[in-house]
């Protein structure tokens, strides 16, 4: 019998989170692991959470379709490669062929918004086109128009968060000046706002409820660009949903009700926005989806 | 036998363009124009061009298998009507019903920029995914990705002319300030440039050439919306080619000169951007190309 159970992995910063998708689309197994950066770390990693979700779900390592994995970095998906994933330690790593040869399954390697947009699509029944704004260590945006994922000729469709359009015009490590990324990221918090430490998010309303000026100001922030970003991904893609994820989302009500405010004060000013709904067009993803992992096992090439 | 010749039009503000498209998709008619604006005008013209087409392709009047209209306004396609098409005298027309009732046809309405995408990459054989940018009297940009029509959950995919992120902050008549329109268009030239008059684009050459300080500043306005919606477009849907259309193109190769360098300089300062090839992926439509009319064709529902 040919086997038909997925897995999908998404190797993130800190931890890397990977189910077991059933033939009906169904999450069968789940696991999540602390990171271990570089080349040996990501492989045993990886072929760790393999040997786990065949406990999980009854049957032999070798035993699964398919591996998809979602990562950061520049992705070259017919290669398999990654590169650039600096905050996983990985300058240059063929990690599809790598892990492949370990474990003996076909392995796809795939951007981890994509990947995430592909997978809250699944897990939240989205119909239509669905957008996934990454709220996270960056900003940047996965689409699936009617079911199909958008990668770009270059792999860079979504990277908005490089888009240098902010009025604060705050320099960028991309060489550009104003870029949504230095307002709307947890890079941004550490960078900008001096009482952020090494995990801003939560340190956030605390400090403003605390009355610290520069705390607010970062909220602020956060908030115009994350706005920003729901009106841009409207007035390109128009996509049905938008879905907002990624670590920065944990501050949660406070932040949503602060977006859905600025969406609703930018369309009460403009006969031309006010009728597209944009507020409304906003979801959030739960803090324990793993919509990547899911997305990643959706689209590997068996 | 069945019709398969098919008819395009695409109704502007100043002419009405269209075709005849035959069973292979070569153009086998032609005719131009000019508009008479409101319901009755519209209707009129359009029956005497399906006249002139059958005419030019020796058959009967009905003897079309399908009408596409590209148009500007807010378009719905199911319901092939038209609303708030002001530069050609409509607030709200059941164009496709009308029209098709006259002269036996059936009729498709679409959004003409999305029309002017779907036929620059036919006309032009582009592969890939293909964004048209029109700098006319608005600017707005229309996608065709691996050959299907983005048109967006509420039609408003590509209404990036109203992306509020110009520095400058002009008002805009959608009651935004800094949309990418009010310095990229025909419109941003008229109401912002005092010289310009009705047809501001031809005058804008010769009066920088005189020395005029302020058309220069329209000028640089127009080449930095026109480079800004380029790099936002990459970073978006990152296409293989845009396509710049629009009667502001007619100023030629010195505009063309100072988009391409425009994004040639932030590329140079950019490690992000430079590997993107922004400037390499856009081209410019044929000044006598009729895209919109041909797209309006290919697009219509038979
Ligand atoms: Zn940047
Ligand atoms: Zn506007």
């Amino acid at each position: 019998m040919t086997a038909t159970m997925r897995i999908g992995m998404d190797i993130g910063g800190t931890k890397v989170e990977a189910i077991a998708l059933d033939d009906d689309g169904n999450i069968a197994g789940h696991t999540r692991t602390v990171t271990v950066p570089g080349t040996d770390g990501i492989l045993n990693t990886a072929e760790g959470i393999v040997a786990e979700l065949a406990r999980q779900t009854g049957r032999a390592p070798g035993d699964f379709a398919s591996i998809g994995i979602g990562i950061p970095g520049q992705i070259d998906r017919a290669e398999g490669l990654v590169r650039h994933a600096y905050n996983i330690g990985i300058e240059s790593l063929p990690l599809a062929q790598l892990l492949s040869e370990r474990v003996g399954i076909p392995v796809t390697v795939d951007n981890d918004v994509t990947a995430a947009a592909i997978g809250a699509a699944h897990l939240m029944g989205l119909d239509g086109s669905v957008a996934y704004l990454n709220l996270g260590t960056g900003l940047a945006a996965g689409f699936v128009i009617d079911g199909h994922p958008l990668r770009g000729a270059q792999d860079v469709a979504g990277e908005i968060g490089h888009l240098a359009i902010d009025h604060l015009g705050r320099p960028c490590p991309c060489g550009q000046f104003g870029c949504l990324e230095t307002v709307a990221s947890g890079s941004a918090l550490k960078r900008f706002w001096p009482g952020a430490g090494e995990h801003p998010g939560p340190s956030l309303l605390p400090a403003i409820a605390a009355g610290d000026a520069e705390a607010q100001a970062a909220f602020d922030n956060l908030v115009r660009g994350a706005a920003n970003s729901v009106r841009l991904i409207v007035l390109t893609l128009d996509p049905t949903t938008i879905v907002i994820g990624g670590g920065l989302r944990q501050i949660g009500a406070p932040l949503f009700d602060a977006i859905a405010r600025q969406l609703d004060e930018w369309s009460a000013q403009s006969p031309f926005l006010a009728p597209l709904g944009l507020s409304a067009r906003v979801q959030y993803l739960d803090n324990d989806s793993p919509a990547a992992a899911t997305g990643a096992a959706l689209a590997a090439i068996r």
